[in-house]
């Protein structure tokens, strides 16, 4: 089942290799199909040049694997709680990609510092708290979820597509699998940026509002003059 | 029409991933013919792998697509501004090169460090003003095009060949589309360069002139002993 | 003898190479094989592309060469010295990786400032004291693997594997020579990950234990829901 | 003539590339028989991917063109003065590497900060003058390779086969094109190192006398237990 749906999360997962984003198995994609309700995610700890469409796990919303042989990612309830509270996130994506990694660890969310973030990311990327000991103990992976939806109260996740969180790694998500794992590769890439652009300019502030807003809806919402009509 | 042209800006184009300047989409180059006023540039949101000479975009300095099929880049206002005001400018790129761009969102120039640096550019890289509101509502990328020329009032764009703007990322040019992109090369390393230079030195000036000058014209000007002579 | 180990360490020192541990042949792995007491080592000074398993030595505890006819590698008998004292250990990786080697060098032990570190060590990563004269005279490498040793009184090698030596360089291990460079690919990825994270949050303190338990369990084990059963 | 060395020449430059010392067309390699008084160096300007050993150039130690129809580096006259005061030195490298040129453009030497650097560098990788106003005017290149035998006076450019040249980048060296390759390798490697050190330990020293003299002699003199016996 979902044939073209495991296609598209198994090259998203290898291409998580191609970019860069992940050492060892640090990383895993899923997709959603809103239909069915029904989740298709990486397996544990496979090698991404071994994965195959058919070696992926078919999950429902109660994590209760529907098809594959295999276990599938340990962070599956994170993924499936997205899933239920983020309306539109059709694919997620979950690395230790090192530079927005920092972030997380450092504790200190993302500003906008210049336009290259602005394309992907409506403001600042926000930074989802630390969970408790009592959180960790009943259920550390929903509890993760958890605390990403608490931080996006108020926040569309389709304008802010991706979030660090506290002592761990960054999240990313879009309308399908591969628009997260562009997303993840943004963040990234905003991440290192950020980085050096905080060492010439320690203290600094997010870019204004108007250039902001300008370069966000060039790419998104229905003035977006980027790519080809149709296309994106 | 202007298939050898096409050719050269779409090589450059793709050697944009190449040489490790872009990340997703994000960077494009152009080519101008002086004789017939006519511009070639990327289509917007196209995978570098995937270009093809005729997918090539042909503009007017108007912007009105004269030949091609796709959108051409969102930047193209941008490109044909300076190619109006910068004579002998016949080549463009535009990337969000990490460590340039890290310059441009810290809202700092790149000064001369060392001859790495004297080699392409003839002294400190400038800024280009951040946009005012007024200018962002009523074309954005027009008015990147304008802020650059404002800036290098009094500069000559050869000798100069790059300048970094302010909140966003840089743009470098050169007498043809592969100069240009040697440029782009050169910025983008010297920019690193200087991150790693200024944590060793933090309040580093720039190179003495009398170096400044003997790099930038062992390769350029009448003098110029670099290379193999008709070659340049 | 021992072709199975051989084959073994020969892909695990052409790793190194692959995850860029590695500049020039400054690194090694080796294998040990409790049964028969003999150690399975990288040849000294011939390059990752050219090994082959029949080019490995194999040496005893006494650091005698039972097969081979290249000399081994100069580490020989630091690898030799963790084997004896290690137990439940058969897989020892030597690198300078630059980002742990900086940890080295500047004498600062690893903190675990993230789950990422924490999936792999548990806990601070511990720094190896400097030689003395008279140890270095003595014997250096005999000496390099006593530091650590004595470093590692009270810690368990399997929930710790690795190690920085002070003004030199990171060992890791593991209970194969492949889970020893998985180990030692992890501890130049959360080094480099902390030197960031220190630049963004200067004076920073581990992660709270929960969290370092949970990461921990959650991939070592009993309760270990990482990974495929069977396969780990 | 002198084919062997052609060969060996143009395989150093093309590594230049592989080893990612370069950028553009920034750095050359040359050789030197001594029994004839040559020198073979790159051409200029020529991509490394098109070098042959037939396009390299020929020069005597006056600098004229014994072979070859294409113009020698500009840099000719440095390596030149550098053959003719370092007895034992048959090869040299110069490039731009990007964090050895930092070094350089800070004005800084490059102390032994570990084993790494203590295994190719006896010591302080030393920083060679700024060239005066009059020196770059008389002739840049050869004053260049002055200002380095300058600071060389009492060194053994043997046990220390490596300058920085202050504004400028650095020169490396050894008894064959071969090994001034490995040891340029070795001080990009080791400054990168330094940098980040020196971030997690501002003001750090250099390590003690006998780590660096046991390191230095494991790898160079008579008592060398690094690599196989007669392949060094």
């Amino acid at each position: 089942m979902l044939e073209a749906l495991k296609k598209e999360v198994c090259d998203a997962n290898r291409d998580l290799e191609r970019e860069a984003l992940v050492t060892l198995t640090w990383g895993n994609v899923s997709g959603f199909n809103p239909e069915r309700k029904l989740v298709v995610i990486k397996p544990s700890g496979v090698p991404y040049a071994e994965l195959k469409p058919e070696n992926l796990v078919v999950v429902d919303l109660e994590g209760r694997v529907v098809e594959g042989s295999l276990r599938p990612s340990s962070d599956t309830p994170t993924h499936i709680l997205l899933y239920k509270h983020f309306r539109g996130v059709y694919g997620i994506v979950h690395t230790h990609s090192p530079h927005a990694t920092a972030f997380c660890q450092a504790g200190r969310e993302l500003p906008c510092f210049g336009t290259t973030h602005a394309d992907h990311f409506y403001g600042t990327v926000p930074l989802a708290r630390a969970l408790t000991e009592a959180e960790v103990v009943e259920s550390y992976e929903h509890h993760t979820g958890r605390v990403i939806v608490e931080r996006f109260e108020g926040l569309d996740p389709l304008a802010m597509p991706g979030v660090l969180v506290a002592h761990h790694a960054p999240f990313a998500w879009g309308p399908t699998p591969r628009k997260a794992l562009e997303n993840a590769v943004a963040l990234e890439a905003v991440a290192k940026m950020a980085l050096d652009t905080l060492q010439l300019a320690p203290g600094l502030g997010p870019i204004p509002a108007h250039i902001l807003d300008k370069h966000y809806q060039r790419k998104h919402g229905p003035q977006a003059t980027y790519g080809q009509s149709g296309k994106r």
